[in-house]
C-alpha cells in the first residue's frame, strides 16, 4: 500500500470543486461538491441519534434504494438538522439544481451538512453555490484540498488522504476527506468523511467492508462524547481501476479493505487530533485483555474522561483519573493487575503496575505528555486482545469556541 | 416537614468534630468525626467503579456484617484508593485509634476518604487527627458546620441539611452533610454523603429507603460524568426519637422515606451547583415521557453533554445542542412531538416545538440563561412520566482546577 498525494480525485475519474456561497462565514469557500462521469456504487453509515438532519435522511435513502450515484454536495455553517419538512425541500431542491446542471438523476446527488443546529437553510444562496460548483469542477490535487478545507467548521486543519493499492494487477486507489472537531462522538460513523474509489466493487461488498472499518475508525474516537445529528460517512466507487470485481472474502478484499481502514483510521485521528481547542491528540492503547470489546471499551472510556482530558492539557501524569476512568467504563477486569505507561516522541515512562503506583519521574512524565501526540498504554494482564481510542485534551479554547459559538 | 438549621448534629445524640491533620492542605481542616454513644443502624451506598477507593471496602463490609455503628471518620485531601493493601491498612489503624479513644468497637467506625487518587496516606497524621478529633466533639450546629467544611476539595460551600418530622406522635429528625465537586457522576451514589437520624428504624428498612431514594437523587446528577472511586453515602440511624419502629411500607414509611428524599436531594442539588468552576446550577426536567426510563435517561443525556454546559456558560440559547443530546440519550421517542423551553427567576421562554424552533427573543433567553439557577424544560408528548437531572455549566474555571489539580 502506498500513501499518495491528494484526496477525492485521487481515484480516476473523479473531480472537485468548491465555492463561496456565504451561508454562514464571510470570505471563505464553504460549499464542495464531487463528481463522477462514471455511475459509482455507494456504501454509507449514518448517526444513530433520533434527530437526523436532513441530508442524512436524504443520503440513507439513497444508500438503501441500491441506485447508482455520481456527486456528492456539501455545505458548512447550517447543518439543515432540526428543520423540520423544510429541511427535506431543501435537500431537494440542492440535488434538483445539481442534477439540472450536470445532466444527471436528483436521486444521484448525495448531500452533506454541518454547522448550527436548527436554522433554517437560505436556499437562494445554496443554489447559487451549486453553480458556482458546477462550473468549477476539475480533477487536481488543489481542487481536491479546496474541498476539503469548504466542510470545515471549527476545524483548523484540512483533512485528506489517499492511497493506492494493487488489485487483479490493477493499481486502485482509494481517497478521501472528512471534517470534525467538536461535537465529535460517532455512533456508527462521524461528522463527514466522503471517500472515493476507481475500485470495481459491488454495493453489497463495499457496504460490508465500510461497516467493518468504520467500528474500528471513527467509532473509536471522541472530542466530547456529543454524537452529532449529522455524521456521515459515504464511500462511492466509480469502477475506473479495471480490476476484477472485488468478492466478498479473501486477499483481494482483505488487501481492499486494509486501505479503506487506513485512510478511515487517517481520517479519524485527524479529526480526534484537531479536536475543538485541543493541542494534542491523545491515544489510549489498551493491550492484554481478555477479548476485544473490554479493549475497545476501557480504550473509549480513557479517552472520554473530562478529567483525563484535563490532566493531559496540563501535562500532569494524573493516572489515578486514567484508572478511575478504566474502572467505570462497564468493562470486566481484574483491576488489581493493570499496568499503565505514557509514551510519545520524548520516550516512555512506566507509571502504574498490578493497579497501583510505582515510583517514577514526574520532570520525565510531563516531558512525555507535553508532546503533540501522547499515548496512555494500559495493559490488563489477562488475555491478548488490543485496541486503541483516539480523542484530545480538554482546554480553554474548547470552553471559549464552544460558549460562544452561534455568534 | 419542617427545614431545621444544622446538620449532622440536628438529630438527637449525635456530636462532630472536625480536625487540621494536614493530609494535603495547610491552614484548614481536613478530618471530620460524627459520633453517636447509642449504637446506630446502617445502610449504605458505595461506588460501582471496578477501583473502589480502601474506606469504600471498609464501610461495605461494616454495612453488609450488619453489626451497630458508633462513629464515621473522613477526610480530604488524599482519596486512599489505588493503594493496594497498604490502603486497607490506612483504614484500619484509623478505625483503631478512634475505638481506643471513644471506647467502642473498630468495626464500628465507618471511613471515607476523598482527595488526590494513588497517593499513600501519611498514617501519623491520620492518628494525630483522630485524637484531635475526639478531644472535640461537641453537638452544636458550628461543629456540624465546621464538619461539613473539612471534607470539602474543590467545593467551595459546604453542603448539609437538617429536617424534621413527625412519626407515630414523636419528632423525628435527619440530618446530613456532604462534600463533591469534580468527578461527579455518581452510579450508585455520589462523592461522600454522611446522614444522621434518630428514628427507630431496622437496617433492612433504612437501606430498602436509601437505595429508593438514591436513585433520584445523587444517581441523577453529574459535574463531568467521572464515576469516581470513593463514592460514599451512609444513613446512621440511633433510636432515640423513641418513635414505633418504622415498618417497611405504609404512610410512617412514606413520610420518612419523603424526608430522606429531601435531604438526600437537597444535597445531591447543592453538588451539582457547586461543580467545579461553574457559575450555575443547571437542571433539565423532562416532562411527558411514556415511561420514566425515558424521561430519566434523556433529563440525565442533556445535563451531561459538553456543548450544552458550555452554551449555558455562554448564556447561549443554543437549542440545537440540547435536542441533539436528548437524541443520542438512547431513549426512545418521537423526535418531532418534543418541546423545550427555558425557566429562571427571569422568566419562561418556549424554544422549540414538534422538534423544531419557534420564534423568541434571544435577548430574553439570555437573561433567563444568565442566572444561577436554569432549567431547560423538555416535553416529550409522549406520557405522563417526569424526571429531573442535575449538573451545571462548563467553564474556564473547570479547565484550570483540572488542568493542574496535583500541584
Amino acid at each position: 500500500m502506498q500513501i499518495r498525494l491528494g484526496g477525492v480525485t485521487a481515484a480516476k475519474g473523479f473531480q472537485a470543486a468548491s465555492a463561496a456561497a456565504e451561508i454562514k462565514y464571510k470570505g471563505r469557500d464553504d460549499m464542495a461538491m464531487v463528481y463522477s462521469k462514471e455511475p459509482c456504487v455507494v456504501a454509507g453509515t449514518f448517526t444513530k441519534n433520533l434527530y437526523k438532519a436532513a441530508p442524512v435522511v436524504w443520503c440513507k435513502q439513497i444508500v438503501e434504494s441500491g441506485k447508482p450515484v455520481h456527486a456528492i454536495v456539501a455545505n458548512s455553517g447550517v447543518a439543515n438538522a432540526c428543520t423540520g419538512g423544510e429541511g427535506l425541500e431543501y435537500c431537494r431542491g440542492t440535488a434538483e439544481k445539481a442534477s439540472e446542471l450536470l445532466g444527471i438523476p436528483a436521486d444521484s446527488v448525495l448531500l452533506g451538512s454541518t454547522g448550527v443546529i436548527g436554522k433554517q437553510m437560505p436556499m437562494d444562496k445554496l443554489e447559487k453555490g451549486v453553480e458556482l460548483l458546477a462550473a468549477s469542477l476539475g480533477d487536481t490535487d488543489e481542487l481536491a484540498t479546496a474541498a476539503a478545507r469548504a466542510i470545515m467548521t471549527t476545524d483548523t486543519k484540512e483533512k485528506q488522504i489517499a492511497v493506492e493499492i494493487e488489485i487483479d494487477g490493477k493499481p486502485v486507489t482509494i481517497g478521501g476527506m472528512a471534517k470534525g472537531s467538536g461535537m465529535i462522538h460517532p455512533d456508527m460513523c462521524t461528522m463527514l468523511a466522503f471517500i472515493t474509489t476507481d475500485a470495481v466493487i459491488s454495493q453489497a461488498v463495499l457496504q460490508k467492508a465500510l461497516s467493518d472499518v468504520v467500528d474500528n475508525t471513527y467509532n473509536m474516537i471522541s472530542v466530547d462524547r456529543d454524537t452529532s445529528t449529522n455524521d456521515t460517512c459515504v464511500v462511492i466507487a466509480n469502477g475506473l481501476a479495471g480490476n476484477a470485481e472485488i468478492p466478498a472474502e479473501g486477499e483481494d478484499y482483505e488487501t481492499f479493505k486494509e486501505a479503506l481502514f487506513e485512510v478511515n483510521k487517517y481520517l479519524a485521528m485527524a479529526i480526534a487530533g484537531d479536536g475543538e481547542g485541543c493541542t494534542c491528540l491523545f491515544e489510549c492503547r489498551v493491550e492484554g485483555a481478555d477479548t476485544l470489546e473490554t479493549a475497545k471499551t476501557v480504550a473509549k472510556s480513557v479517552v472520554c474522561s473530562n478529567l483525563t482530558k484535563t490532566a493531559v492539557a496540563g501535562h500532569d501524569a494524573n493516572w489515578g483519573r486514567i484508572l478511575c476512568a478504566a474502572g467505570y467504563s462497564g468493562a470486566q477486569f481484574d483491576p488489581d493487575k493493570l499496568s499503565l505507561s505514557f509514551e510519545s516522541v520524548a520516550g516512555q515512562i512506566q507509571i502504574a503496575e498490578n493497579g497501583k503506583g510505582v515510583e517514577y519521574s514526574e520532570e520525565k512524565a510531563t516531558e512525555i505528555l507535553s508532546q503533540e501526540y501522547v499515548c496512555a498504554v494500559i495493559n490488563l494482564n489477562m488475555g491478548d486482545e488490543i485496541s486503541s481510542a483516539w480523542g484530545c485534551d480538554l482546554t480553554h479554547a474548547y470552553i471559549e469556541i464552544n460558549a460562544d459559538y452561534r455568534s
